[in-house]
């Protein structure tokens, strides 16, 4: 049987947690929490299946549910008040953001259309261009601040560029897009009439007072984009794969068609159980950045006196450790030793980076990815160890 | 903004439902039961809600479930036990069967290839294939039987045909695949390299006395098999999005490449109470055949004085009605009026047919599908409305 993408394994995130399982090692790789979902939402989502709401929800999502969203994403992007989100048309609820990032892809890329991302770039972007058949276009991030250099962006477009998706907060680096980020991309956006896609699934944790910058706050961007987040990420569950996109409404239109035959509806119990928790605890969302702040910190403290160089995290739940004083290994191979022999599961770099690219550009670096959403006592026992190396 | 599929709008089901709903029809319309799931899997799922399994489970899906279906398919379709099947290998759960007929028609279908599906046909195979850049040969079932022509099959096949989509037991007309189908199209799979995409979400779901036919008995046929289930029919929870594909370990591969950049994984607490229900309560699946007869059988009956004509129904929770004693409306006209005006949703079948067939076919056809997984109180109260007529 011949591949339609023949260069794809399984996934890094799939790959090092089986690996951390079967070495018991800390599981410091795969995005997750070690914590549980909110007390609230748990009891929430028990109460909805007990009252037998287990049936199809409509397919765009729960209409309360859309509803909360879009007080959410109005109250924290869109201050001005007349420019009134009309949730229910601009909202569609989808199984995680993967989802939303597949179905985002397919109802823009056409054959032969390109795509611009920056690397390191999270691993689901380019199968599903590529299953779209289109093709990426990788421009790196700056080294060693993973900035964007916006004149390389100009250079790359082109007749067939379609889209560029951008990710901020950014996984893996932690690092931000400011506000001169966005308005170079509206500009070039609007120039070159392109679209955009918008992973924000980290927007509510970011650090030391810096604000994300969604894609939201900036209306005629936002009027060529698809801005996608994650319930999973907030409200520490990412197994229930709850996500979503915001559009504007003719997007919004073509993104349900699509999204009505990939999944149809996510799972109707944690859309009713989400919206009350929206709805009851808004100020969850306000104080995750403080929670994950601390997390950091408490890591970064414990790794002071480590060898490893650790680099500025901005945002997301992720931290970038540089190893070159440590090992000569390259990233997989370090992590792999890291695993099995030292008991700390990380994150390599290159999986995120296009060949041509890590070639000229990550062999000088030496970066692995710790995630910090873990108690304090598991990421202090992983710091012990890292700072024996 | 250019639609990539400019044909498609928001699917008969989605429409029906929310007409029944703004009309306050009895709602026979979408396909969903309106009995709760058993309660040992509701407590089940709390349960693992309640310990904390609320992140992500492999993206393959968690083993003890991958486990679990393994031994039902051996049990129910693999009667040799020399053949034994490598669950671990050769299953993944997806979110509901629409994911999985999504994620297998893109593993299959490459630009230029050719679906043969047969109409009246479930709307989700041909926006998939398209999307993947493949066109849809539609072959209309016979009249009035729905039976299969294979001598049309064969005329059809050609250099560009890469696979066939069957479906039994049949969304929406109730009928069932015999031995001797499968052994057709065993036939021509073999003899052309053919695949085939076998949807089998009703599988559980056959009457009097007649057994299902799967895919997975042919072990031929198997092994270049995409064979497709949900949970969300079996158990009474189309709202949780479970389902599941069986494929040879080859395919399952490539299955999973891009399931795991579609989903990742389902709703993880939904697949430990399924292992679980699955383990414990084996014999439900054995009483599901059963119980919908009785409510095929209590539709029929109260249906018994009405000017519509019965169509067989022979497995699915699925009933067609000829209406052409009552109304010369066209069939969507129909069931608009009948939602509205008479208080009782169906769907008509026309959707289901592409335009060219429809023009030739379904002129002379006045049949609508309703769904009797419904309560008997239900059943009789549309059925006196319906007698009305
Ligand atoms: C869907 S598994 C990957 C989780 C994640 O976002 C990450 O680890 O970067
Ligand atoms: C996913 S909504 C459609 C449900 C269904 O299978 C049907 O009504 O035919």
């Amino acid at each position: 049987f011949q591949s339609k993408l023949p260069h794809l394994g399984t996934s890094i995130f799939t790959e090092m947690s089986l690996m951390a399982n079967q070495f018991q090692a800390i599981n410091l790789s795969q995005g997750f929490p070690e914590f549980d979902t909110p007390a609230f939402l748990k009891s929430a989502i028990k109460q909805v299946i007990d009252e037998g709401k287990n049936q199809y929800c409509p397919s765009a999502g729960l209409p309360e549910l859309l509803q909360q969203i879009g007080d959410l994403v109005q109250r924290c992007y869109i201050k001005d008040a007349a420019r009134k989100l009309d949730a229910l048309n601009t909202i569609t609820v989808t199984s995680g953001a993967t989802e939303a990032l597949m179905v985002a892809i397919q109802t823009l890329v056409r054959p032969g259309d390109e795509v611009i991302v920056f690397d390191p770039a999270y691993d689901a972007y380019e199968p599903a261009v590529e299953l779209a058949g289109g093709r990426c276009r990788h421009i790196a991030m700056n080294a060693p601040d993973y900035a964007i250099d916006w004149s390389l962006v100009k250079q790359a477009i082109n007749d067939k560029t379609r889209a560029i998706v951008i990710n901020s907060p950014h996984n893996p680096t932690g690092t931000l897009l400011g506000q001169s980020d966005l308005l170079a991309l509206q500009q070039m956006v609007l120039e070159h009439e392109l679209y955009v896609i918008s992973d924000e699934v980290y927007e509510h944790m970011t650090f030391d007072g810096q604000a994300h910058e969604s894609v939201l706050a900036y209306p005629e961007l936002f009027q060529r984009s698809f801005v996608i987040s994650s319930f999973g990420k907030t409200f520490h569950c990412t197994g229930w794969k709850l996500g979503y996109c915001v559009a504007p409404e003719a997007l919004t239109t073509e993104f349900r068609k699509i999204h009505q035959y990939v999944t149809f509806c996510s799972f109707t119990p944690a859309q009713f159980a989400v919206a009350s928790m929206l709805k009851n605890h808004p100020q969850h969302v306000d104080e995750l950045s403080g929670f994950y702040q601390q997390k950091r910190d408490v890591l970064v403290a414990a790794l002071a006196d480590s060898r490893f160089k650790v680099l500025p995290s901005k945002g997301t739940y992720f931290l970038l450790l540089d190893y070159s004083a440590i090992s000569d290994l390259d990233d997989v191979a370090f992590c792999h030793w890291l695993t099995q022999d030292i008991g700390v599961a990380a994150i390599p770099l290159s999986p995120f980076y296009q060949a041509e690219i890590l070639e000229v550009y990550h062999q000088k670096h030496k970066v692995v990815r710790l995630c910090f959403a873990k108690n304090d006592a598991t990421l202090l026992k992983a710091a012990e160890i890292l700072c024996q190396l």
